[in-house]
């Protein structure tokens, strides 16, 4: 199996990491380097990145995320957001409500990628009030939190879930048609 | 560089195809296997795929998609929707508002680099009517479409465009904060 297909199915939310080490600097580099080269909506680069280290805005990211522990366990977080004032005047309420969030989504997968390529666990949040962390960050109100991504090394082996069957989720030419034309 | 690092790097989005050059059905399988192992909201497993390769559901999406030729060109489209019946019971609205779209582009990502894997050109496609697509694809009402992604061989070296300074979209701390504190 390439190296690249081992990455995803290695990949798996990881909530507990090693106390007092934090990740190196290059490692941060690269999380954010390859986060920057995800698409985005008529490529309007809405991305950006709020990294948390602070132990105290690490607990009130961590309450603002319905008390999510991993958030206030890791010793970093990457919060990836979306500027809409990038893509506001060009696509109105869907580049507000839909595109912000796919081009968030994007670079957020592309940073749970590389953590599992650099040996980092990694979970993605997406469970907080919305106000709560952009009051605690002070993001403009132009600016979207989309996900917080707690980091650090793993401190424990990651659930493995049983997933829906790949034949139930796949649909030919239309939805009700789950058998494909030969 | 790693494997890895460099499909990240190669991965631009491609409008033009092959002609009458199909998509193996084992690429296509590569495709939806990569894309079933991407994370959701709770694991509440939302993403769901429609292959699309009949000329007229390709012509009538390519409409729906505000005539964007690369829907119609490709020899197949996967068509990645989110069903929100799994998770707006346990989530409500930010279910189906903000981890369905979420969901829905963590799989879109991961077909996007595996389609760089395969030597698969593919455009991401959000601009759509949804409600056009739905009917097309005769989607349940629970079942929201978040992504046309066109998939054939490539027929063109992609565009390459300029990105924003890294150094403007990375914060630390806080928002106004772009300088890391020693």
């Amino acid at each position: 199996m390439s190296e690249f297909y081992d990455i995803i199915k290695r990949r798996k939310m990881v909530r507990q990491y090693i106390k007092d080490k934090p990740i190196p600097q290059e490692i941060v580099d690269k999380l954010i380097a390859n986060a920057h080269r995800a698409p985005s909506a008529g490529h309007t680069q809405v991305q950006e990145f709020i990294i948390v280290q602070d132990p105290l805005i690490k607990e009130k990211l961590s309450e603002a995320a319905l008390n999510q522990e991993q958030v206030y366990d890791a010793p970093l977080s990457i919060v990836v957001c979306a500027n809409t004032s990038r893509s506001v005047g060009r696509y109105g309420k869907r580049g507000r409500e839909f595109y912000s969030i796919i081009d968030g989504a994007f670079a957020s997968m592309l940073i749970l990628l590389t953590a599992v390529n650099e040996g980092i666990g990694a979970c993605f949040v997406g469970a907080f009030l919305d106000d709560k962390v952009s009051e605690i960050l002070e993001l403009p109100k132009y600016v979207k939190p989309i996900g917080i991504i707690a980091l650090g090394f793993p401190a424990e082996d990651p659930s493995k879930f049983k997933r829906i069957d790949i034949s139930k989720l796949v649909h030919y030419e239309k939805y009700s048609n789950q058998k494909q034309q030969k």
